[in-house]
């Protein structure tokens, strides 16, 4: 990393990469987030029911996601939007979780609500809306679980690295960065995609870093190109909203894909996954290459 | 693509794809812009003098670059800044067309200058502050020369069509589309590179599109990355500041790659170019899908 | 109030002015918020002990100020910041009520702390950063206190009107909004206050508005300014930082008024505030018009 | 001023306030922009017609303006919007001028019409589009006319400044800034109106600054309301369009105000503008502080 850079971001030293740390890997089950593993997490925005649940899940471990989204808290983007099922939501989680095998993330929006969220959850998710709410990062942090921390709307990279370093500071050093979407003067897009933040968080920091093209776009037919750009910027992971029937979701129908898109997406991922890894393996040297050299 | 982004672009409907026209390829000496070549443009912002232009002009021909970029008229980013060489500029490019066989872009920035600008280059490039000069996209389009058409720094996609759509409307049709950054609330980079963009004009319009990884990241350790993510976006092409010696270059040195920096990318992205020119012959199927069945 | 208004903000029609609600006045101890009365609130940033309080109750009283404002419990901007004193910093609100006979505003940051800040406070602020918090929205509403709803930094009008019809949908009419400034790609001042919206917001909304000058600079030399511009703009008052030491303050020193500097914007908004009055009360008439003729 | 403004606008030195230079103050014909006097410009978005012209010239000089508007070159914010009558719209200009004794603010896009339409009109307007079109300022400031230069729609102040101090270097010390709202997330107006900024511009330099309230909001009923703002802002002037039949009007009749609403907002006007004199004659002290003090 440049000097410049180490500079700039002088007050969150504690994520960027170091002498003594060159990336942090994440242990989540049978997983390791941060390390040569992409993981795609898939699901629905939120847990609407069992069945919607138990479907999504069998399907999208069939086609090759690791982890489980699905909200059973949700923050409403308008007051008379659907609130989330709360603690019968997690219990459906645990029950695919229990029968699929994946694990299981899933958003915590208020301190009180951490323990019982940290019960259920393999990893917490903290939202875009709540990125600078420490308080809840501070009991998210305590709490022991993995973090996926959602960039938030306006939220500068610098912004993001201090909400970062606040969860490291407390104790928790398994902090995954997610970037969604920023909001700017063009409204094409549900926001815009920032994927150069990813290829400078990646140059900069040790943390994982993981891309979410369903709220990044906001279209189903975006999908798939942006989990490619997440991918070739040098993300470690997806995170993508599934559902049975998307044009009847309770929440982000839109910005959902169906089962067979979502099988779709995979398999035409896979052969940019193949040279992603060969890249990381060494088998093709200098294909995702961070440039120190020019520095 | 969806009749939703038809209703929206209406106003601009000659520049959306249609049953008569899939997609617009460009000859330009022996290339085809937007058919299956990935044109690489590359060179120094600016032309400053013979021996710097030739020695690049080589020099990223032999990395593969296949036109040859060069400022002769400045738009000045700052009133102290080095204005061009202007025709003796452009003469410089015609010995370096000769001598090294690339095709060359130039910006024109007044309507006055088109027919000077238009003996020597092969596309004429339109640079991002005059996207909105339809006096001078007029001129531009009726030169008959190929249009490299550079998004403004805060045009949404629609004004970016509707630029494009002018110049279709003036008989021409050669239009490249560029996105080179936007400018939004975070400056942590130069300008924040609307990927996602290139993916939605790749999937609406019949134009070929570009990248500019340079002035979208601003810092040169970043371009490498934003070349691939330009690549994996479905851009058909890249435009690539190199210069001989960054650190000396009379404008944009942060934002160039020297020799070995651009070996190194043009190396590096090499195997991501051959997943896409597999995808796009066809020997790998869906990898660089449109995904219009779940529109 | 335009027709293309109420189009555009139908779904928030309880918040716009109709034949029945013209303008929404809320008493609050003596006051009359968004009645003729223009109302200035002030006070530090945050409560930091009993002394600064009190000080600062008195003199910002004698100043003309006719509500205190002061934070018990602190939305951290950073996490290393100060948090507020929580309860024993409500208590010395009280004090300052009871000795100043000032009302007392202080943010709510989170659902359950509501009937505890509702117990002290008069008037309980929901932050920026909580605009969207539609849980604690809901609670705030039902605690029956009178809510002041800050704007939050990249809410649209839009996202602002839905916050405040959310409250009213619970059952609570004693909304005021507050600009307090958005994030733009400008960043010479903190925040662009945007005054146009207040304007707007007087024209098409019951409700009272207030301008925050203070968060909307962030420079202490512009105050004085913003709360001419806020005034003009047609707001029902202001809500300024007020500090006895501002370069010693545990936050927004940089933006906080001392006692002089309080007293001196005072005396200069007086005789424009008696021109509002005038023609608030019809002895000018047509100089804080709505121009609705010309709509 | 306060030094750390000096610092942070230290390469446009020439602009800001100093022991040498308080405020410049501009001669148009029996006019002194940037002194005492508060100068309405008014016209027409575009010159049309000599009938509409006339109509228009005596009508807002009645009204109390005291300069007259009317664009005879065209910046299209559309390619298929109206370019402009040229010369013709010059002549028209110049007959209204001798028949009224208003002067004359025009755009002037292309450096080869400079000579022209300084032959006409008493200030040369540089349009939004042109602030940073180096070669067109360089032109401009030589003519000797003074330069109304108006902000970007994403100009920063530092942007802005670097243009103005362009001016000045070429040997023209009479610029005019004109605030004009800026391109934001939020698009319920056409833009927004950066009302702190031309605060700050009074505080840190010696050039006189009009507000554009017909541009900044987009939306004729709110045109009185940012006329009220700007000048409480401690603007010296205000150029609002105005045509005789707004919704017929070629161009940007959206934002155009009709002739009794032009006289309706000037009426409204004068009372403020009674109070902002006496406060610069000294009568009233205070009351348009620039609070240096307590910088």
């Amino acid at each position: 990393m440049r000097t410049s850079w180490q500079e700039r971001f002088a007050d969150t030293s504690d994520v960027l990469i170091s002498e003594q740390r060159r990336s942090t890997v994440i242990p989540v089950l049978d997983l390791a987030i941060g390390g040569n593993d992409f993981v795609t997490i898939a699901g629905p925005c939120a847990v609407e029911n069992e069945f919607q649940l138990m479907a999504t899940a069998q399907r999208v471990r069939r086609a090759g996601a690791r982890v489980l989204r699905g909200g059973a808290f949700k923050p409403r983007s308008s007051p008379y939007s659907f609130q989330g099922l709360g603690r019968d939501g997690l219990r459906i989680l645990a029950r695919a979780r229990k029968e699929t095998g994946l694990a299981i993330v899933t958003e915590v929006m208020s301190e009180c609500d951490v323990p019982l969220v940290a019960e259920y959850a393999d990893i917490l998710q903290i939202g875009s809306r709540s990125m600078e709410n420490y308080s809840l990062l501070e009991a998210a942090a305590r709490s022991g679980r993995p973090i996926l921390l959602k960039r938030g709307l306006v939220a500068t990279i610098a912004d993001l690295l201090r909400s970062a370093q606040f969860v490291l500071q407390n104790g928790n050093t398994n902090v995954i960065l997610c970037e969604r979407g920023i909001r700017t003067f063009d409204t094409t897009l549900r926001n815009t995609f920032d994927a150069a933040g990813i290829a400078l968080l990646k140059q900069i920091t040790h943390l994982p870093v993981i891309a979410d093209p369903s709220h990044a776009s906001g279209h189903r037919e975006l999908i798939a190109a942006l989990a490619r750009i997440g991918l070739a910027a040098g993300a470690d992971g997806l995170i993508v909203e599934v559902h049975p029937d998307p044009d009847n979701a309770m929440s982000d129908g839109e910005q959902s894909l169906d089962f067979a898109a979502f099988d779709a997406m995979m398999a035409g991922l896979e052969p940019w996954l193949a040279l992603r890894n060969k890249c990381l393996d060494g088998v093709i040297s200098g294909a995702l290459q961070v440039m120190e050299a020019v520095g």
